[in-house]
């Protein structure tokens, strides 16, 4: 068993605080289908995003930058390229580098790329059940974005690969489970709808690399699980059906403060 | 004269009940400009998008997913040859695949490419009338995604396209025709509004695609015509601009039901 | 001092008027986040969008098109060449190009495409103040799309570059400058909220290279900037976040008419 450690909505605050204050430039190299999502979700939430994709232009960018954030969704054999030296430029200069491993498992090409890229240590990764078991080497499969398996019966691979890699394991569902190999936070809520819009999750992976930038990793990744499920659940509230809930999202996560944080997860 | 058999919005309901309780995978090569809304079309009727992108993932991806839909809106280089491995494993498979032509006739060069697309036998294909008049051979012309021609006026280029390449053809606008070369179906309808919005008719072509699998083709597409035409119709009434429609018209293809669509095309 | 000339909203709502008559087909080689905004952009405005991006149809296209506009925000070696085929043939054909060089000064490859672009003489260079400053050779710096210089700072910029490159120039911020080198014209208004959505700023420059079809540039351009902070203005204060701003800026700017820009700046 994997022992537990409450997360605080109190703490969670004060990551969002930290993070609006410094406004982390992320650099963004992600999929084609949520692109402009992943953006607006970042200004939203008070960071700036930036996607520098040649890559010429990536190596020189991801030093300069506060963030790196990764996401195969939709990847190339030239977004490739531009993501391995993009991470090695971030690796070099210190710069934390999270990853995105969509449908890693479902597709062995970028598994893979996936694998070299989890020997270079990401500062977090962020994926569904299915992802983080594939990542782990517990097999997977999924049919790609969907999970086929509950987070819960992927938190034991979630902390071996934390502890395989050194990064920041977050495994993402009705309930986020958030380790570093060592301290394992869990954190409920959210809303069925934030599936029926696309981006939700590589979304959240861009505010984990928003948070990750200059602060402590673990609290900081379970500050934006915790932004990105209050913001679904204020959504689900205030809209009626898909479209209206993407929009009510964007609005929550620029209007969400510390002290809503703190009095959801009060603990 | 084409003769045209009546519309009949029962069984497009009993249609779209089939495809939900499926949910499709539908695999996506499709334009850069509408590629988040066409998934989030997709996920708002009850689809699953999946943009597979590289040719050896699309290969691998198009046997696996329940349909492909191809869109040559913004072809490149490595998107045709994308597209080429993905329709020859989807033919292989047997996995039923839609073809949006867009601006075919005013390009030479997707022109060309179309037509090699067409002879592979595509399960479905939807145009606006320049499209089908120009795939049909019957010249066409057009600016691109406008159109330049009432669908009414591209109705036999429909049929005899469908009698050529074994596809069920649906050349739409304000009337929308539904054809497999022996039965043709009218359907009448939406709003000036969806042309408005960038995106409605090559999202209408992933409801096809999501339609067509596991289904009969010809009623199968004719009901995302119908659900698309009555989504418009209810955005129109509850936004005040393109913007809001845009985000009324995914609320509504979410909550549109069979009785529906029963009851708007009572026949 | 650079000597500014009263900007009439008048004249501006005359511009309007004569781009909606018109239609103006707009080719679009832009950055792959803003793509599907700045599409809905110009539709809700009343312009057509068109992305053509493989080169050889871009070259054939361009000619064709009413206006031709180029964004450098996501800059690949393959979209450079394709901007390049297709500006060749734009200036061949005498159609109207926009030029919005995102992020110039701040990264070393673009900024040497951008000074070939601008040696190749746009017709409009719409840009924030760090981008103005860098491409008339004033140093800058910027952290991408962010602009770290206020607009006025950038004035004398703006009137340097139009003598030099010929074209008219805007650089934008909470106070707008237009500038053919000659002519300066000021206009102040917006709102915040705009720097908290992806792609305002590219879809001015969209909306510049739709305006500048077959008008007197200088006031085009101004009326295209006009439109978009009156736009800014109205949607929020139609909206409580950055979600339900974006949709009410398209709203708003197909709703806005030439007599509310007259009435918002009287002069």
């Amino acid at each position: 068993m994997t022992p537990i450690t409450p997360f605080s909505g109190r703490r969670a605050g004060a990551e969002l605080n930290r993070m609006r204050t410094a406004v982390p430039l992320v650099h963004c190299l992600t999929n084609s289908v949520v692109t402009a999502f992943n953006a607006n979700v970042l200004l939203a939430a008070g960071a700036a995003p930036a996607m520098v994709v040649e890559p010429q232009e990536a190596a020189a960018f991801a030093p300069v930058a506060s963030a790196l954030y990764v996401n195969v969704g939709t990847l190339t054999a030239a977004q490739a390229a531009a993501i391995s030296v993009a991470v090695d430029a971030a690796v070099a200069a210190g710069t934390p580098w999270t990853l995105d491993p969509v449908a890693v498992g479902a597709l062995a090409w970028r598994s893979t790329f996936c694998a070299g890229l989890v020997a270079r240590r990401p500062t977090v990764i962020r994926g569904n059940p299915s992802e983080i078991l594939a990542l782990a080497g517990a097999g997977g499969g999924g049919r790609g974005v969907d999970s086929t398996a509950d987070s819960a019966g992927a938190l034991e691979a979630a902390v071996r690969l934390a502890r395989q890699s050194g990064a920041v394991v977050a495994v993402t569902g009705a309930t986020d489970y958030i380790s570093d190999g060592e301290t394992t936070l869990a954190l409920s809520g959210g809303d069925a709808m934030l599936q029926r819009v696309t981006g939700t999750g590589c979304s959240l992976s861009a505010l984990a690399a928003a948070m990750s930038a200059g602060g402590e990793v673990l609290p900081a990744v379970a500050a934006a699980c915790a932004l990105m499920k209050l913001a679904g659940e204020q959504a689900a509230r205030a809209s009626s059906g898909p479209g209206s809930f993407a929009v009510a999202l964007l609005d929550a996560l620029a209007s969400i403060d510390a002290a809503a944080l703190a009095a959801r997860w009060p603990q």
